[in-house]
């Protein structure tokens, strides 16, 4: 089965599109390194929230990915635009459509 | 911006594998009503808890959806299997690998 991933991440008041743009431009990258999907929301009800949702060939990859040096420096840049509140909800992905 | 949603729902015990098969047929018909992805996981830390992640073209769309009569009857037989314990939250979706 797939491994998915649904992290969110809040974001100091007012940083949100930089830390989403941060996101995006290492989103693509990822197809590389066994990403089969890494989809960027952003929640209704909180303007300083970001929900990614992950689906990945395994939770391997997903780990590797993390260890990355083009995700080390995303990383780097995006944790001082965060306020350090993380949550973190790990999958195995039955099927569905787009899965 | 494509709307997401994610919901999960908590399971009787045992009764996960078939609330699974139910949102999984359900879920290529999906596509014909302006939904781009509908994947189905399993919470990795609990046995009974399913999390749907869903992109819409709309929010209309995701909500006109749930008024169809496949839609009306594949709740109605997974409604017994549930506990009634229900999450969600709506995302406006801003990009990335897969959305």
């Amino acid at each position: 089965m797939a491994h998915g991933y649904i992290g969110s991440m809040k974001t100091k008041p007012g940083k949100r599109d930089e830390v989403v743009a941060i996101l995006l431009a290492a989103a693509e990258g990822l197809r590389d390194h066994g990403c089969h999907s890494y989809v960027v929301g952003l929640d209704v009800g909180d303007p300083d929230m970001i929900v990614v949702t992950e689906i990945w060939e395994s939770k391997e990859r997903h780990d590797a990915s993390l260890r990355l040096p083009e995700a080390k420096e995303a990383i780097a840049v995006a944790l001082p635009l965060l306020t350090g509140e993380f949550t973190g909800r790990e999958l195995a992905i039955a099927g569905g459509l787009g899965a």
